[in-house]
């Protein structure tokens, strides 16, 4: 049984795990393991915004972009994915995973510039980068096989960890946590640069990206999984895209993963944007959007056992204020982080 | 908003809350505030055992308690329940509550030895005290009206309390957790002395008493409360007295409280024993079993809102290892306490 902490980033605590030293969790979970030069990873969600059938101006922006991606120079891993907004608007997110800054810096000048840097008709776009120290980042797999997002850039996954399968252990393989209650400070503000409009956020702010992957389950197994648990995971989805902000979440998305060929895959996962790491633990702890959501993953896991074939992860990371970049061209007022701020006129 | 732990009991931290200070519970909620004199409360639990119909010999024995629970001397509230545990037998227990240790020293010593001294024909008898000091024992109430339980001998209610409706509110009310993790200590032993069978457990063991009463509820939340939650609470309940013990659930009884004229009253609680506060938070956050109770009874609040007649409360104990006695006689060997230490043979 290994920590989920690394331990080159084990500091003196000041602050308590949720669970005795003893405590050994009912199944297992893995984390990913970066190189311990690694002390800083890159997430950056490039998203193009259309109604209805895909403009060609966004065709050709998403071209641009998976010429960019592509890049020796580019990011290490990232995937695409897709979704339908609160406004009835179509969402086509790129996200890109670096564990070099100055990689992804010399990358990211001359592509912001074609992503944000002028509007093209018919279309939003927007780029939300975090690009975290990894003491204020953790990841949580159900099985160690398939990697996915930031863990696709890792140098592999740990042995099964401690601290998971309880509230609280979310927070507990946070490194940062060991000292720091990750507080958030300030609210987010809007930022106009002619166009462009940018969201400064503040210190501690939390990101979620929680997947689930049905690609190799089978007949009762992908039943159960679309017929039961999916409803209700979409309800919870719902839950947080539309009525989110009043509980801390600025912003959910429900995104569906592309194949490379561009179809569908069976891959599904929720981003969303939170005031602070304490506001997502209450949601998923009492909230009964979420309450329903691990009631039935418990009841779909209590029945199959370790025969289940569903994978499930995720990865949190709680940013400082100077490790965050929001940014929106054209798109409207509800869309990630600008849902945060005062709505913007026309 | 008052915090759960009264002033004269706030300590210097060196252990953290699970939640912000800025918190806000969703629902309101009350303990019991003692007098500030009040440094230790006495919980006693008075067994009797039998099969079948009640014996004469459980006749006089409860005559004879009752008589000293009445006396001037006697204990500030006691209330009386049965239940029937795993082996079939009948267990009919008075629990009776103090605030002065040393009037419970008095009146003790002879109690016991009418209750535990000599066996009687055909039935067990059984004691189980803890005597904790208040920094090591918290309550909780849905409503502030009615007390139950130790609340009965309590100077009053609070106000609406912060530390309650998130996992770990429960180790937060209790005013020992701000320095200490209250981590168990040791395995429980058997201690002979004649037919009499004393268990020794350790230090940090943990006792809750949690209770509900649906005595003011009307047709269709009655309905509810008697058709969908008890019969997951009763699961939850049977699972712990079955099976409790290797997550660190030592006893469990389902108990139905007694009205004063001796009919059934539309009041029940559990009442276990558990190896740690930790397990007991486990149990209640993670197991399936309470997982569905939790489940149930979020979506009856969730139903009802503030309109709701039902009353909860529970009362949880982490004891020293001084502040604790477990005597039984002629009791089956998974009685209480015994059922945590090696079987006694005949």
């Amino acid at each position: 049984m290994e920590s989920a902490i690394p331990p080159h980033l084990e500091t003196k605590r000041s602050r308590h795990k949720r669970v005795p030293d003893d405590y050994q969790p009912p199944y297992p979970s893995f984390v990913a393991r970066y190189k311990p030069g690694v002390d800083r990873v890159v997430m950056a969600y490039f998203g193009v915004q259309y109604r209805g059938a895909l403009p060609a101006a966004a065709t050709e922006t998403l071209a641009e972009i998976d010429r960019r991606l592509a890049a020796t120079v580019g990011p290490s891993h990232w995937d695409r994915a897709h979704y339908v907004d609160q406004s009835g608007h179509e969402n086509n997110v790129s996200v890109a995973y670096w564990d070099d800054i100055a990689r992804f810096d010399a990358w990211f000048a001359p592509t912001r510039e074609v992503w944000t840097g002028s509007a093209r008709e018919g279309i939003g776009t927007f780029i939300e980068v975090l690009r975290p120290a990894v003491a204020r980042h953790e990841t949580l797999f159900s099985s160690p096989g398939r990697p996915e997002g930031v863990a696709a850039i890792a140098d592999g996954m740990s042995g099964e960890v401690q601290e998971h399968a309880y509230w609280g252990g979310m927070r507990d393989r946070i490194p940062l946590s060991q000292t720091d209650a990750m507080t958030p400070g300030g609210d987010p503000k809007l930022v106009r640069d002619g166009a462009r409009l940018r969201v400064v956020a503040h210190d501690n702010l939390c990101l979620i990206r929680s997947g689930q992957d049905w690609s190799d389950t089978e007949a009762s197994e992908r039943k159960l999984y679309l017929d039961v648990v999916e409803p209700v995971l979409r309800e919870g989805m719902d839950f947080l895209r539309d009525d989110g902000l009043a509980i801390g979440c600025y912003a959910n998305r429900y995104m569906r993963v592309f194949r490379a060929d561009g179809g569908a895959s069976e891959k599904s996962y929720g981003q969303s944007w939170w005031r602070s790491l304490a506001a997502l633990e209450r949601w998923a702890e009492s909230h009964p959007t979420h309450v329903k959501i691990f009631g039935a993953a418990m009841k779909y896991l209590s029945t199959l056992g370790p025969s289940a074939k569903l994978r499930l992860y995720h990865e949190v990371t709680v940013a400082a204020a100077d490790e965050q970049f929001f940014e929106y061209l054209n798109c409207h007022p509800r869309t990630g982080m600008l849902a945060a701020v005062e709505p913007v006129g026309a």
